[in-house]
């Protein structure tokens, strides 16, 4: 229908060699001409970290006029930065990351490379989405995902998304469900229960390795991601990033605080 | 004044030899039963990365009864689950981070490892705090800063912090300065205008270091970290996280993403 392809960077944090990047370059290609930038090796929970005592390098893979695709040292948001700042000559239209094999909903957006890379598109004013689907199997079958990729992709070209505002879909586990819809969310309000799970290495050297299970606190709050994840739609929440805790300004200057000293 | 002594966790990102960790630990060792679990190396810009793919192990460096010492693997919130869910016997009252080597105004909170670990007290129920200069001299004079440090730490002791809160407190570059005292203020606007010094490494490979300058993108507001500053006081920010874009999930819902799917 449109005369200009819009120009969309795909990014991932499982890396380049993960098989859910190529089902979001196949199912987002026919709205532009894709760039690919992603990780060379997995980047999961990195967060938003970026590459500052090593510098980052990247490798051609693909070069054609419609497609073309990068592998990068570094985390998604490094990523995401040297296309902006050094791959591309023309600032893209769309940010995509993902699919990501893993669920990112409630609190663990804070430790998502996916939604850290499509936070850093909203940061830089350009629409981001990143999709999950909650399930670690590195062959799983994410093609049920697709039309639902296709659909809010094509919304969000063609009504953009508010200043510093990104996307976060999450799809249920694909396996033996018949998808309901989508339903736009909020993010539930849990948290991981963790647990070290020690090891002897090799030289005799005892390590641990970071274990979890999420636990919802408000598991019957049916306006949150998790639950309609586990009712078989596709959640969206809308992300935007603002750490700030205005409601307890009003408090904490109540505290005084270094009055004292002045006096 | 009290009979119990309360126990403080203690880390950063700038690694366990760091100056301004020891600044930090100086300052607070009056509060109670010091435990620092402190990164083994520099853990700059690591955000709320967590170490999935290897392996965490810590090494005991001091064991008296009120201090102990612990250097870790990981990453700055690596540091605090291992000390929550491994090291440490009882949860501490407390988590300080910092002093960090560099500031943590604005939207820098979302890159910093000192602040994810402040952060990553807040979502384990503990009141965290994180402390930032803004001087990257890693020799510099940080004893301007000790006072304000404990002025906060027993505020924060005696009033404990909302949930989920943790508090950002950032000091100008202190050098040739007399400081005014505290403001509790909001993070600005602003962000980093990035550009890649590319540079060849003995391999004769091009990489790539990201550099940056800051942009406040609204100077003129007096009720923000930057601002007071700038102004000689420091800025304490209370800190919570949530992702949502609460005001955005109206108008996505007009969207009426995936009807057409399910008619």
């Amino acid at each position: 229908m449109k005369n200009k392809k819009v120009n969309i960077l795909v990014t991932n944090d499982d890396g380049i060699s993960a098989k859910g990047l190529r089902v979001l370059i196949n199912s987002v290609k026919e709205f532009g001409n894709i760039i690919v930038v992603a990780p060379d090796s997995a980047q999961s929970a990195k967060s938003h970290s970026i590459s500052q005592s090593v510098p980052v390098s990247y490798k051609t893979i693909v070069l054609e006029e419609n497609y073309k695709e990068y592998s990068c040292s570094g985390t998604p948001v490094d990523c995401v930065k040297i296309a902006l700042h050094q791959i591309l000559d023309v600032k893209p239209d769309l940010i995509v990351s993902g699919v990501n094999h893993g669920s990112n909903t409630s609190v663990s957006v804070l430790y998502s490379g996916t939604m850290a890379a499509a936070i850093e598109a909203s940061l830089n004013g350009i629409p981001g989405i990143g999709f999950s689907v909650d399930d670690y199997n590195t062959e799983a079958d994410f093609s049920k995902a697709t039309p639902y990729i296709k659909e809010i992709t094509k919304n969000v070209i063609k009504n953009g998304l508010p200043e510093n505002t990104s996307l976060n879909v999450n799809f249920p586990i694909l396996e033996n469900i018949s998808l309901k819809g989508i339903k736009v969310v909020r993010a539930v309000k849990g948290n991981w229960i963790e647990k070290f799970v020690s090891a002897e290495n090799p030289h005799k050297n005892d390590v641990f390795w970071l274990t979890g299970s999420f636990v919802n606190f408000e598991p019957e709050a049916e306006d949150t991601d998790e639950y309609v994840m586990k009712n078989g739609y596709v959640s969206v929440v809308p992300v935007k990033f603002d750490f700030t805790n205005y409601t307890f300004i009003d408090e904490l200057n109540n505290w005084n605080l270094g009055k004292k000293e002045q006096s």
